[in-house]
């Protein structure tokens, strides 16, 4: 059980490899998604290939493995990533219900190499107004119809 | 300028309602980007339309708009969003450099209508053991291998 996963993490490390190559991905970036001991979706950072700020290695897997299972839910799936998921990556795990998150580096590894992870788990939790991105509320009465009619509704799936 | 500000808020909030509707979307979430006073992107929630947990309304708009716009960067942009970003959503902004957020309903008026919103803000600053999802380190010596080599690399760009 150790060395498969080893395995799997060996080629979460493969595709973060491939994706510092130039032309091919934009970080050293790579994740695995595992169900039943077997790879169903994977993925490296494309940002920049993609023209996808979002396209980091975990969901670039995720959709993947969406993809491949015809699902928008991966409970019965772990997740092999090379580094520590960012905020967005690991929100996207959330979202996806993923069961276990393997990771290699860590967010301070990926600081040193110039990547914003530890920046952005430092942002996230602070009050709106300490942001560095600005943030303000607006038309909130109109916005609440929305979420009026939505909760009168049957039988809804909140993802 | 107030007035326009609002007409975008309203758009968002029709995109909302939009995405409220059985077989179109999911969740009611809108938002838009403007560039120079235009909409330059747009979305949804289609996170079961598309089977894909990240099709969030800011995603998909993020996504819409480097697509219009032929870049992985929106520095010059704003979003107008019909709720405050989920940690998700708003770690894609970042990433995507937006210039000022907009946001209609808040992240405790998506809770009372059932999105995990706020519990995934409580959730990313603990510290990794005391996550509700496991999350273990592996293979970090392998895995620094690929930093290494990025870090020796010229005219990185880091997304």
């Amino acid at each position: 059980m150790e060395e498969q996963q080893k395995e799997f993490m060996h080629k979460a490390i493969q595709l973060s490899l491939l994706g510092s190559q130039d032309g091919i991905g934009q970080g050293p970036f790579g994740a695995v998604i595992v169900k039943d001991g077997k790879i169903v979706g994977q993925g490296h950072n494309m940002v920049i290939t993609n023209n996808d700020p979002t396209a980091h290695a975990e969901v670039v897997a995720i959709r993947d493995a969406c993809k491949n299972l015809g699902t928008y839910e991966l409970q019965d799936c772990e997740i092999y990533t090379s580094c520590e998921p960012c905020p967005m990556c690991l929100s996207a795990i959330y979202w996806a219900k993923l069961r276990k998150i393997y990771y290699g580096n860590t967010r301070n590894d990926a600081a040193e190499i110039g990547f914003d992870d530890a920046f952005l788990y430092q942002e996230i939790p602070l009050p709106l107004s300490e942001r560095k991105i600005a943030i303000e509320p607006l038309g909130r009465e109109e916005a609440q119809e929305a979420f009026k009619l939505w909760a009168k509704k049957e039988d809804t799936n909140n993802c």
